[in-house]
């Protein structure tokens, strides 16, 4: 089996002014099994501050290849991409051994594992397609219940009142559970986290914090010493470069 | 979040003369994280000695439910169900508040996110029926590459020659890899244990230890503070008994 | 061709007090041809009184199946599990060369023949967990417009108000063809037998009573003169019992 | 319930020189439960004389529905259309309230009843595309293992020589048995009736006679006193006729 | 590459008082390119004046496979069958060389090009049934977000009031993007056509003329040297004609 | 209806010394309509010479979206993107409101137009992970006989033995037809281009040529006035840059 003791990469795409690198290491490492270490890594890339569209999202994959890239031979045992458009993360996994983990994949398969049917609550409808986007490439529609609609922009959610946030998640969570038959929720925005363990305590069924889903697979991938599959990611063969 | 520290219940099925519950405790603790303990409970049913069709897990049904039903009374974090026939899982999970995990569903989950299709060895075409059943109703066949037959026993896995199984192990990984387009391989019986580690290297691709995945996804849900969706499983409504 | 006279045996999964054996029979007698015998054959398990739950069907496994064993021997032409979460159906057909026939599965099997989407009828949500898994293991979810639910317990329906049970079953079957899309409609428990016929008046759509359609392809299978595949449903290799 | 006494009105799309109403009617009797009448009626088209095309099929539209338009009115209480390209099924239900069956659907349905996948053999290669359309049309073709060809045509199989015609079959199902994974072979042409009892005995499998299987749903529906649902199948509304 | 300057024959179904080929011929110019040349055939059969359901559709199939066979022999470049229906479709590419394009198809293909889900608006329920088994046929029923009918028959559609017509295409439609989720409407009737333009300016989505599209595709297909693949479409051998 | 003359913005992906962009703009001409022009515009951005896995297309997002943002304001009425790994092309959707069309998807239609079930040749196994993607993001998988491996790097297909290109393609190309059931080929590599005709002729299929595929989409588009839809590619809402 592989080790309990590990240190895991956080590349961030997020680089804007409210980004602290001090307070993402402490949320992180609260989420984080005893002999976990975390290094969260500002990503220097130019793009919009935050992530809402597949345009959005498209400005942080070179940047962000780049630190997946020196992960292993900086000593990491595992990489995880905090952002719930998964950037670069079947491209990353082509050239890393370790693992790389998404927070959007690690919490839809944590909602398959807990239940039939999940609803995603996104930020705005522009965020949609995005979602619609990563559900098809992982396979992963027929699981889906719906995704619903906060109408909150991801700046609102990470700066606004974390009232209106809650109340927004709770309100959208019931009609998934009500009306759309969904019996997992999945947050669908990276700052949602922390909203989790009261919103399913409200709404009577799984609520997923996806920055918790995905140090759960990272932690659980390093244990097993278990990493993704290199006939599913094959090594880019060595190109010159223009 | 969970808890680091825990309590594991496996009602192990098998209760043939050949078990023994000192050997299995020391098999499982090998794979779980410091912190966690394990109860190996042998089940009393009147049954066939292994469990290779749906007929032959049939009769495990009532009496695993009655060990995974006083679990959490008993103080118990998890429950694992250490069969590839996933025997009582969704019943259990009806009448359990707790994670209560099979070693079959959490090998199909660990599969799908190190890879794109997997294909699972079988001892006998006796047994295709019932992972196809298992498939079916996780809804994972999808990412199914093949089901591949060695042509052993379980009993000849468990008692017999342990080089024949890792030759017809590697024998059929490779065609399932080759041929098949497999990228991950599950080993389809438990008495495989043991082989994971090898076969992955000779064979270039993850090999799920279906004991290592169970063990990883019911730590992994404590740890979290999740449960299954009372909404996917609901709760029994009393009835009187017959 | 198979034959004109035939004998069924029809193990019958619910037997609390007010199951008469003796009504059972003349019911089944009304349902099937002339030149067919019916000979229901009350279980013996300890469980549940009704089955409405994963976790109620699981107690009625072995004894079914010991019936099943049995059935070919003491000369029957074919078995009925009539119970609509066809407990044992497949485990049955792996130790059985004659028909065994569900009501559950011939249900559906007729509404695909006579309609394009149908909708169930369920006592109470506890048992949509159970008739999904059905529809997954059969691969009919395609076929499903919706499952509705009455909010009757199976007890309700087997003892109350007649009229109460037709009212419900006529105000979601109406929904189930106007709002749903469903263009046949399947009675979710046996006792709702005996309405279909005024419910498919007043509907205008099939409606399908699950007694009657297992009758039906229980005696077209033995004039046919088939039996399920064996490739498909494989008879497993003998084994020490515990 | 419905009859058990009951008429069946047979269109025969084939009306080539060796067709024979006589020899046509002991075969259908054959099949039939004592108590059911059928009346062979030779369909007036111009077209081609086997049909194994959707070209071909494309002929015997008109006239065929013509046949099953007048069918309830002379007192029929079932349809059955005789060629696997099951022409005009689905129209004629839009203008029929009996039952109007299809050999082509009635052999999936059996298929699907006794197995998991079904394979079946066709006569050529140019009928793979009806087949195919068939089984879109009806939602089958999750159900289907292959469709493999005999290279015989319609007329060979017909007119040739049977033991030719035994000798693919049994060439072709057991590779579809053995290579495709086939539990139940359907043969692709009405013209090889007769030979399934023996190919199932030699194969191992079910194989499905499609007239005998089109008889078989026939008399069920009309014992069970169900017709196809007119939500499905609807009634076209009057028209001028050009 | 193909050609720039090419003929097209348009066999026209629907054969009606009302209809006028001079004004078929202009309505055709008008969405042609440059150097298209169109011939407008009235095709000569009993049948409905109009074609709304599956059995409606079943009598133009043996004309219009005689225009569609005789068209390369008379020097044109590809055939358009103008009715929602497609009737003939898949036959007549059976027996032809040059591009058989159908209003339907090229509708749906040009919908999955543009966006993600469409819905068609019908005219009547009673064709639902027809457009259904078109896009089983073609594979197509996941790009789709819902049927929708507009209440307006065929001929109302054709003679009646273009006011009428157009309110229920905007109520219909912006129900389809509002309610069902549809990002690209489908005009469901030849005779919807120059409403286009207008309706999509109105609800926001592309609103797809079927004329339009089965031009735009007949065009491009010559122009790229393109036909119909003769490995999905064989030619039939010729049989003797009854 | 749009317009006949036209402007087409090419932006290449690939910068390497050996594309030249007055060759590239003669090959796009010659696929071209007469009153089609076209402008080849070199992207530059830091990244591999060639694009085969999805680590490589990672690195032109960024560039590529530059170019199609502009586009529409110089004037042009639709964007090609020259790659069969579709780069930017949805992210390209939600920022312009002219057609922006990839060559890989423009020739996954046309092979859904003319057959039933396509492969695709790619130049290696690196790539086969990068199409699976766009398959499954574009919903296409249903209609994929097989991927098939060339055995050439994107540069030896470039700058290469065009003779042994050509050997390449027809042998995996007839193995495609005879031994995986496809009907139509798609060329996996855009530097296959001109090989398309001669390949069709030998192998009795349509062999699909990716240049023409996208040059015959996007003119066709154009000419009927038809650009995505915006509700399945919603504008991004501003947002600052880091």
């Amino acid at each position: 089996m592989g080790k309990a003791r590990m240190r895991i990469k956080i590349p961030t795409a997020i680089t804007g002014p409210l980004a602290s690198v001090e307070d993402d290491t402490k949320q992180w490492l609260a989420l984080a099994s005893p002999g976990t270490e975390v290094q969260v890594v500002p990503v220097h890339a130019k793009g919009p501050e935050t992530i809402e569209s597949i345009y959005d999202a498209a400005f942080y994959g070179p940047s962000l290849l780049e630190e997946i890239k020196t992960a292993e031979e900086q000593g990491f045992d595992a990489v995880i991409v905090p952002c719930m458009a998964d950037p670069g993360l079947h491209a990353g996994r082509e050239i890393a051994s370790i693992p790389v983990v998404g927070t959007a994949e690690s919490s839809f398969l944590l909602a398959i594992a807990l239940g039939h049917r999940f609803s995603e609550l996104e930020p705005t409808r522009e965020g949609l397609a995005l979602t619609r986007q990563l559900l098809l490439m992982y396979e992963f529609e027929k699981f889906v219940a719906s995704l619903r609609v906060l109408g909150l922009s991801v700046e609102e959610i990470r700066s606004g009142d974390k009232g209106a946030v809650k109340q927004a998640i709770l309100r959208e969570g019931r009609k998934a559970v009500e009306e759309d038959g969904a019996d997992v929720i999945v947050l669908g925005c990276t700052f949602m986290a922390g909203i989790a363990e009261e919103a399913s305590e409200q709404l009577g069924v799984p609520v997923i914090d996806p920055l918790a889903a995905a140090m759960g697979f990272a932690e659980m991938l390093v244990r097993l010493g278990l990493s993704h599959s290199k006939e599913a990611y094959m090594t880019p063969s060595p190109k010159k470069m223009t």
